[in-house]
């Protein structure tokens, strides 16, 4: 099968990000099927309509992501229609939908825009739209080369992420299933703590055994302080391929140790989350300079609210003082980026939430407020347990941004491996 | 200049975020020129020469990532020597490089895979890589088609992003530059608070002036509930283009009004941030569901500490009560998620922060936490100037992140407007 897949949107020629071709790979990589072809192309008919013609040659299934929306420039259905030779027909029950669509959010009359996304495909399979207007569609056709006849697949996929991925989750993922022979399995392995080319270097052995086996396949993959290494099995006997994946994935446990923080879906922050409720615990954040990144993270989750106490962004001196009861001597003397104010800012939470678990966070973002010994990066991160306070003295690299998140993403895994320590000192007091 | 940007990759087609293509258009469209078309290939040495076919005859420009390494499968150099018909050599002073990019890391013997890297197409102008050992190629070539004979350039640059990027922005924009004749210049109009159908319906009729006019473009971009609507003009005088420019975007501002909040690289938070520093005026936040989104926000912006003084994430009742003071009372008898808390929530932090402006937000963000009479989704945003406190209602739909992300974006553009109104107020009552 192969497969291609067309996104139509301007903005993807200058500069957006394609996180639909990436989420479209990967998904179908997941199925152990791979996409053969990315072709990006303006929302402009014409160069829409010679990709499309060629795509239409040389691929057995068409993905086209995009150009659904109700405004002028969105030409995907009609660009489709002329291609193929299909003709459109205007569909009562996507017309009602769209209605209801708006109604939902307390608009009477959709804009007269609207109308032209209740167009459907002639003989095309509607595939509803949860998220978005526009709907779906999915249309078999016939492609005649060389007085040969070949039965091809098309999908009409909307372009707003937010829509297109549980879309495709949906309703293209069990079409592919449905055609799938063998398997491919797959396992991401989460690791925060260590350089990439050292996991590298720990795990090399251990994927050098696997050099001449074409059914199993390693990546490696680093992004800002965390790292991915996945594991890929094919194989017809899905419980040998379960006892490969498991295999490797014990041997990875057994070299990197704590350093794996999750698999798959898991976040730091969902691991965080699931160390403390399933010890009871609850935790707060007394944030500065990470202003609100890590209690946003530590509320991102369904069910954050079990251990998840509350949190305060104490910007300004001021408010360092009257709600954490920082010192002001201590600000003065030690100043607001320092270890001593960090552990203030600790008692301060712990006392105000009285929460298990706290953190606090004081440094310098930039790209402005250095001083000749406290540079850009400078960041004090500080955990507890109970009063067990710790501090650590970090200097990240990089922008603005940069310094945020890898603050944000030090200060969850010095907590994840609090929780992991503290929680095995509890079951070794209550060993003796 | 028809611009093409061919990526070879099989990582590309798998899950890999192609973050050289947004790079490489998001470059060119600063200088006003467009990619026309993104191409994302495996590194199998068939599908690219297909490709490369294409792109020789449909395109003045190509440029190539990636397939420039060291291994069997970067096959760049030899599939480009044979669908041009251009021959390559062994490069000594290349050879030469390489060896001592490796001696600067220790290494005496770079491995035999590395000698490949020093083919060059016959020609070519070698492009130094500082950040790798494979060194980038630019090459014109004459295409043939219908007896008429068009000059062609032709770019092989490494895939490696690290790498890719410095060498695009010293070696290659230099080339563009050299090579353009008039100009492009585009502005980006962001609108908040309507539908992207309705811009569109407003906007139609200054549009369709242009409609003849192929030096006049537009496009319009919806993401969550924010609306991009951009206009690029073409011309080779500077003065002109700036003036169409001015003239249709003096036409939407009188169209659209309040409702577009910024242009070009200002944010919603950017400029609630400019808005408050202007007028000498401080807020703060007082979260629940959002849990810190909207201060990471507001102190992602460097001088945040100028305007922006704290922040509470108050999850739970328990810390609504002890640190802002909503009454029990009103959560027994109104709800967490209430006008009443809301407007308590904001009461509690104005006070508390003796800031100008303060915001509170309450809702439920699902999936879990909905009753009889509260549905996921319902959300009472508070926005304040000194008191004068205004809560509004919302019931927005879609999952836990879209409903977060949702209210903070309107939490943001309440109090953009609100600024905007008590500012005109103080402005008329000095008039007085």
């Amino acid at each position: 099968m192969n497969i291609e897949l067309i996104c139509s949107g301007t903005e993807l020629l200058t500069g957006k990000l394609n996180t639909n071709a990436s989420f479209i790979g990967e998904q179908l990589s997941i199925l152990g099927l791979d996409l053969s072809l990315i072709t990006t192309v303006a929302d402009r008919k014409n160069d829409f309509a010679k990709i499309l013609s060629l795509a239409k040659s040389r691929s057995s299934v068409i993905i086209i992501t995009g150009g659904l929306g109700p405004t002028f420039d969105d030409i995907t259905v009609e660009t489709v229609s002329e291609i193929l030779g299909i003709k459109t027909y205007k569909d009562k029950n996507v017309q009602l939908a769209i209605c209801q669509f708006f109604e939902k959010r307390g608009i009477t009359t959709p804009s007269a825009n609207n109308e032209r996304q209740s167009y459907i495909l002639e003989n095309a399979k509607v595939l509803d739209n949860r998220f978005g207007t526009a709907p779906s569609q999915m249309l078999h056709f016939e492609h005649i080369s060389d007085n040969k006849k070949t039965r091809k697949t098309i999908f009409l996929l909307p372009g707003p992420p937010r829509e297109l991925k549980p879309m495709f989750q949906e309703k293209v993922i069990p079409y592919f299933k449905s055609y799938q022979l063998g398997m491919k399995k797959s396992l991401k392995l989460h690791i925060c703590g260590m350089a990439e080319s050292l996991v590298d270097e720990k795990i090399r052995a251990t994927i050098d055994l696997f050099a001449d086996n074409n059914d199993v396949e390693f990546s490696i993959l680093a992004h800002q302080s965390l790292i991915d290494v996945k594991i890929a099995v094919k194989g017809e006997d899905e419980l040998l391929v379960d006892e490969t994946i498991n295999n490797i994935k014990n041997e990875f446990v057994n070299i990197l140790g704590d350093n794996i923080f999750g698999y798959n879906d898991d976040t730091l922050e969902s691991t965080v989350q699931q160390l403390l409720i399933e010890n009871k615990k609850t935790i707060s954040v007394a944030e500065s300079c990470t202003g609100g990144m890590i209690s946003s993270k530590l509320t991102n989750i369904a069910g954050s609210s079990l251990c998840f106490k509350q949190s305060v962004v104490t910007y300004s001196n001021e408010s360092k003082i009257t709600l954490l009861n920082v010192k002001d001597e201590t600000l003065k003397q030690f100043g607001a980026v320092s270890e001593n104010t960090a552990n203030e800012m600790l008692n301060g939470i712990l006392n105000l939430s009285k929460s298990d678990y706290a953190i606090s966070v004081t440094g310098i973002a930039g790209p402005n407020g250095a001083t000749e010994d406290k540079p850009i990066g400078l960041v004090f991160i500080g955990i507890s347990y109970k009063g067990d306070n710790e501090i650590f003295k970090y200097n990240f690299l990089g922008t603005r941004t940069d310094i945020r998140e890898r603050a944000t993403t030090v200060a969850l895994d010095s907590i994840r491996r609090k929780i992991l320590k503290t929680k095995n000192k509890t079951k070794l007091s209550k060993g003796k």
